[in-house]
């Protein structure tokens, strides 16, 4: 079933809203085995015509946001009775409740209000109970495929999504759809080393789906197709990178780690430099993580590092703040400042300045201590922005602490 | 001028990933009085084919990004030169950076990495310094309108644009466009609370377009018109907010804070308890925060907010963590213990668990100490999930720190 989306909305192509729509709509359709083939976004007003006609003539289901409201670039319904050749008719019940929705408001239930309530015959009425228009839906015939036509505020379409669109999605479907996702996520790979390495086994699966995804820290491979092809792909994920794929079921680095924590009982702490919280920010990020993080130090200035950490000003002045001997200082301070049972020390020139030939913008050295194991200290090297740099620091830094609590190499 | 954008990705249209490059295509070309007519997203693979055949049709310029890689779903280069029936040459140049890029890594020069030299006959070479994949453009011409081909990921593609592809694209246009774009941030106000005090003024602005965005944690105003015309709508807002317009410019408010800081050659100190280093991580996000923040503290533990801040634990233990008496505490003691100018105290539930009836999740209490100042304590109430919790609540405190430092009211 080829399924298409248009998000319709000015903003949408004006830049700085982003359109959460397409995740929102694509990870709704997913666990009934269907995906996207193609969204489109399109300004209010009459170009959803040409949109709605090309897409008609593509898919065996439109999905249609926004375009519903009072205001007059409002028109999806109006343009698709239009090319369907029907006409409007006013639904009493969604008018009264409009009305009554204006009127707990203070608000006049005016010609733009109530057209509102206006539906194409033959479409069914999808009601609305977080505002005001209702959504549409045209079982396919006629010539069409089934089209819904939905409002576009999240905090209305998210509840119509669930209890109208998706059953009746289903049974277009015929059920549930047997395809599943399955996302693996890579530390200290590169996308080419992945795939070069990863492909010889992958192809002989025959059915699954793969495709590669470079993110800010990290890299993806994602699988789709029946559970045994997954757990075949995983079976060879897992013989090619025992020690680089750090969840398999699409956690983030921060949701591993934090997992293993609580597995274990252990406590972590950091002493971030460069980093400048984000470590602390991203543990902190998963539900849970105070069972895990009670205290973590950002010393962005030597002084921090001596006072808070205990880093010895001598090391500091003869190594350079930037150093593998500052980065274990920091690492074996902040468990002993913090009492935790892992400590992180992360220090580098995240940039744009404050580089040098010997020690680059983009250079930072890594340590983690655990409570009596000797310290581990590596060194990174992220030439790229500023929040970029903190990313993959970050990331580094909690990949080294996974393999030092799973006891891989590092 | 028609511009189209298509963005090439199956992570776009699974679920997973947000599509942020509509929106940094389509801010970068209001300045040039471009604005996108149409977006398409589509999954890597085959289905460009029909997706460009349908844009060619439709626009003046065509911008296409992603499936420039070296992996086999990367297709956007093979299927452009087919389509315009053209052959595909190897670019020395480019093959030279790609191979040493490789090098340096450590990587292997394959078939694969090889390809992304290739370069369709007729086709200008874009550089691209921040990875491997060239961009390419063709300037129009044999029926088919102007073309980018562009790399997917945001660190390649940023630099490009504005380096090379918005040069060529103002020389399309006939120069830059006359129309600027400006925008306004603004913090403590809702999206209808600002759009209803601000349209009287703005709509007597004959020619001025303007924009609402409600963001994850501040409200936007978004200008478009010629010069004069930002400058009266500067004056309306600056008129009826004076204390709520954060920045004129789009500034976040981590670079206002970070700004103000430095003109005042003061520094700041957090101590985070549900923001868990989020405040920390904003602002060191700023090039140049060493100059301002020299230590920062997370503070989850009950016991670390004793142990690292004093915080009385007689008190924790009678109001409770989440309450006023706390996060003042937390903030005249991190004044103390960082001796930096201002001190911020920063504590509540982030949820999804840890609420209670009297304490809901949501609830977060933030102070901001100042040397030689009363402290002053507000509540915030975000009754959201995790990680937008955080994002407002370290933007009410990072607002606060703004106010009492400008002498505003808070």
């Amino acid at each position: 079933m080829r399924v298409e989306l248009i998000t319709t909305g000015t903003e949408l192509l004006l830049g700085r809203t982003l359109n959460t729509h397409v995740r929102f709509v694509a990870e709704s359709l997913f666990p009934l085995g269907l995906r996207l083939q193609r969204q489109m976004a399109i300004p209010d007003g009459d170009g959803i015509r040409q949109a709605l006609e090309e897409s008609f003539g593509r898919c065996d289901l439109l999905i249609v946001t926004g375009g519903l409201g009072p205001t007059s670039d409002d028109v999806t319904r109006e343009i698709t009775a239009e090319l369907f050749g029907c006409e409007l008719l006013l639904h009493e019940e969604s008018a009264a409740w409009i009305r009554s929705y204006y009127e707990a408001r203070g608000r006049g239930f005016d010609a733009g209000a109530r057209r509102q309530a206006m539906v194409p015959r033959g479409f069914e009425v999808l009601p609305n109970p977080q505002g005001t228009a209702p959504g549409l839906y045209f079982p396919g015939g006629t010539g069409h495929s089934p089209l819904f036509l939905l409002p576009g505020p999240p905090r209305e379409l998210y509840p119509m999504f669930a209890a109208e669109v998706r059953p009746r999605i289903e049974a277009l479907a015929g059920g549930p759809g047997g395809v599943e996702c399955r996302e693996w996520v890579f530390a200290g790979l590169g996308e080419s080393e992945l795939a070069e390495r990863l492909e010889p086994a992958l192809a002989g699966i025959e059915g699954l789906e793969v495709g590669y995804c470079a993110g800010s820290s990290s890299v993806r491979l994602r699988g789709i197709g029946r559970p045994e092809l997954l757990e075949k792909a995983d079976a060879a994920v897992a013989e090619t990178f025992p020690y680089q794929a750090a969840s398999s079921h699409g956690e983030t680095m921060e949701e591993v780690v934090v997992g293993l924590l609580k597995q274990r009982g252990e406590w972590v702490s950091a002493a971030e430099s460069c980093t400048g919280g984000l470590i602390a920010h991203r543990l902190t990020n998963v539900p849970g993580a105070s069972a895990v993080l009670g205290m973590s130090f950002v010393t962005y200035a030597n002084e921090a590092k001596s006072r808070l950490l205990g880093v010895s000003e001598a090391v500091l002045r003869e190594r350079g703040a930037v150093s593998p001997e500052v980065a274990e200082a920091m690492a074996r301070g902040c468990l002993a400042a913090s009492g935790a049972d892992w400590g992180l020390g992360v220090t580098g020139i995240a940039g744009p300045s404050g580089g040098s030939a010997e020690k680059p913008v983009g250079t930072v050295w890594i340590a983690v201590a655990g409570k009596g194991l000797p310290t581990v200290v590596r060194q990174g090297f992220f030439p790229v922005d500023r929040e970029t740099f903190k990313m993959r620091a970050s990331e580094k830094a909690l990949d080294l602490l996974r393999r030092q609590m799973l006891g891989f190499p590092s």
